[in-house]
């Protein structure tokens, strides 16, 4: 299944995506929020959807889509996953993951522009997989991982360099700036992922290919990951974990290159579809 | 005004404490929530309790203590913002503020025990000034900060020492566990402290005096820290920033002491009231 939000920002309905068409779901009258979830609202939404066949409205295609999760509790990121984007910061090999915290706040939909934060100079992308968790975790075995899943969407993980690095830390501090995690254009549940362990990924700005990976060069794959951050915090349904960006961001080109007023980032991963965000500088409402 | 939550965990009901009595306002029908003090709660509710007044249902003193206001989309903190503190930490004196974040899960009441974490040896107490906002803040200037402010609580940034330090990065890692924020007894409205940037604040453990500041040698004051957050980030009603701890840390010891099992935590803030947590260790339920 691959579910879907739609309309206004703050005010997004429910759909899902069936033969690459748009069904508003309004009418099983649940958000994809922390609730839901819990409350096996994957399988009672597969009903619900099996039983109205042919009687869902359609969505216009021109509708803007949000986020495919309501405001999680929390949004983990793994740093360096990869050792081709380890290497080309300058930074070692981990010898276990690094954990940072992106603010909720900086949630969007994944066709809406990416605001460069008043005073950035360094502002840069990083296409990822992020995992949905579907049950809650704590202390799970990485035997058992992924029963807590609910899916999987395509996160750019973009990031302020100089306030990440150069601002006296931690690197929370570049990572929460609103628009900063366009999320989407859909969850896609886990039978709709063959292996998540090796699924293409890769980011353009401008047409230009910067990022080109896939997700077999983890150095700490999904299940270690899950078991990993739930030995330090508890995961709720609808909780968003980010897994890692590989080689080819702004900082890791000689001289660095960020992102600038127009400039278009395109991205996708296998399976989970395709975003794209024009970047513009923040201007006061 | 001195707002409290209380009942069992997850089921918290609303409160106040007038002349040092705690009364039940869950006839007001609103959680102390993002949508209560973006909605003008504070007032709304003190008009309430007025028209109430000898009406409210007492509760009993027995009652658990919940944190004073639910969940918030994000708990935000201040590091090293008290240069003695710094200094016990080998730390330098940081040139603008460290920011980090704490799982809003690791949310807990003022009474309640603190779990040592599995695989922990470094847990770690810290007494903070916690500010509670009360409108959305975004680039907020210094001199309009504290309009944003709902207002101020107790609170006990619990912290894991060799996760936080030892662990590959970041901060976040050790400062997200479950039990590790205990908040409250109550939070009270600004009109209740004549001057937040000087408060005493202290923390024993088992009877003996480990931390005895005052808010006077923050090096970045509260106007200064809610300014500077919401430049990297929204914040959003409801949402908490702890601003730091003074000297007296258990790592700031030589050689350092950590909490165990059977440890009694006591601290307190001039206005704010005082907590009390018993330390245990981890058991799977």
């Amino acid at each position: 299944m691959k579910l879907i939000r739609w309309g206004a920002a703050d005010q997004e309905k429910t759909g899902v995506i069936l033969n690459d068409k748009w069904y508003d779901t309004s009418a099983f009258g649940e958000d994809y929020n922390e609730q839901f979830f819990n409350d096996n609202g994957l399988e009672r939404l597969a009903a619900f959807v099996k039983e109205n066949e042919g009687k869902l409205p359609v969505i216009d295609a021109s509708a803007r889509l949000g986020s495919p999760v309501a405001r999680p509790s929390k949004i983990v990121c793994i740093g360096l996953n990869y050792a081709d984007h380890a290497r080309e910061t300058n930074a070692p090999i981990p010898p276990e993951p690094v954990i940072f915290m992106k603010s909720t706040t900086s949630l969007t939909g994944p066709f809406d522009d990416i605001v460069i934060p008043k005073n950035s100079v360094k502002t840069d992308w990083e296409v990822e997989l992020a995992i949905v968790i579907g049950k809650k975790a704590s202390y799970v075995e990485e035997a058992d991982a992924l029963k807590h899943v609910a899916g999987y969407v395509l996160h750019n993980d973009v990031s302020e360099r100089a306030f990440q690095l150069e601002r006296n830390g931690t690197w929370d501090k570049g990572k929460g700036c609103d628009t900063f995690a366009p999320l989407g254009p859909f969850l896609a549940t886990q039978d709709e992922i063959a292996d998540v362990n090796n699924l293409r990924l890769w980011l353009n700005v401008n047409g230009q290919k910067m990022q080109d990976g896939n997700t077999s060069n983890f150095i700490f794959n999904v299940p270690f990951v899950i078991s990993y951050v739930s030995q330090f915090m508890t995961l709720l349904p609808g909780d968003v974990i980010s897994t890692g960006t590989p080689a080819g961001v702004g900082l890791g080109f000689n001289p660095p290159i960020y992102l600038k007023e127009g400039d278009v980032v395109e991205l996708g991963i296998d399976g989970l579809g395709t975003s794209r965000q024009t970047v513009r500088n923040y201007v006061k409402n």
